[in-house]
């Protein structure tokens, strides 16, 4: 895949008007149409120095918290639970959580949910944790 | 409206131990069921230094940039136009769109369209432009 120029989903003026159809939106459908793989979160678009990224989750993930930044869950498609140290959260398609930076969490699925999350760029899946479940962070789609 | 905490719509582990259901995802159909204004965005959440609104749009805003951030539109019901100054974009529900910052832009809507938005704390909604559709920046729902 290319390395995303600084703004990859947005064209400047100037290059737009060499462009027919310059500006587009992304679709998150269509993006989803080009990857099955779960746990595996996709860069679509980034805003200044954070990123939107896709992600298909079902099961469970690790505990884990991120010491540095809140992190946001949009749904888009099921249901996502997650898990506090004292309780938990159900989000569903329509729904939004922000998850405070410092604190222990754990996402857990039953049936396959489509997300949006939006984080700093370079926030890593398994924030302190760690191990076999951390992917790149900037993988773009 | 109470001076919103500062995650007012998570809740810490020690506070949730004291309170029967503490964790509550944002619901967005919900949030639009409180106001029906047109171009007067509502904070939903914030995320670091970022904000969440909410906004019902209709019509035509006016020409503006916003010098220091990117600004991040995601259509959640309806139709979104952004025009540029040699084209424009069209964003649909389920699409979203980041315009770069510095770039003149003027949203519109032949139908109300219902938006979430993603900038930093402080942006104002006519960015350099100013004048009468200028509406406060930190209005919670």
């Amino acid at each position: 895949m290319n390395q995303p120029p600084e703004h990859p989903l947005s064209t400047t003026p100037s290059h737009a008007a060499h462009n027919a159809a310059p500006y587009r939106s992304i679709n998150f459908a269509e993006k989803f149409g080009l990857f099955q793989d779960q746990w595996r979160q996709k860069v679509l678009a980034q805003m200044n120095d954070y990123q939107f990224k896709l992600a298909r989750l079902q099961g469970d993930f690790i505990w884990h918290e991120h010491a540095e930044t809140d992190e946001t869950f949009v749904v888009l498609e099921g249901q996502l639970r997650i898990d506090f140290q004292d309780g938990h959260v159900l989000v569903s398609a329509g729904e939004m959580y922000v998850v405070p930076k410092g604190v222990m969490h754990k996402p857990f699925a039953e049936q396959e949910v489509k997300l949006l999350l939006i984080e700093p760029c370079g926030t890593v899946n398994t924030g302190n944790a760690g191990g076999s479940r951390t992917v790149s962070s900037d993988e773009w789609i």
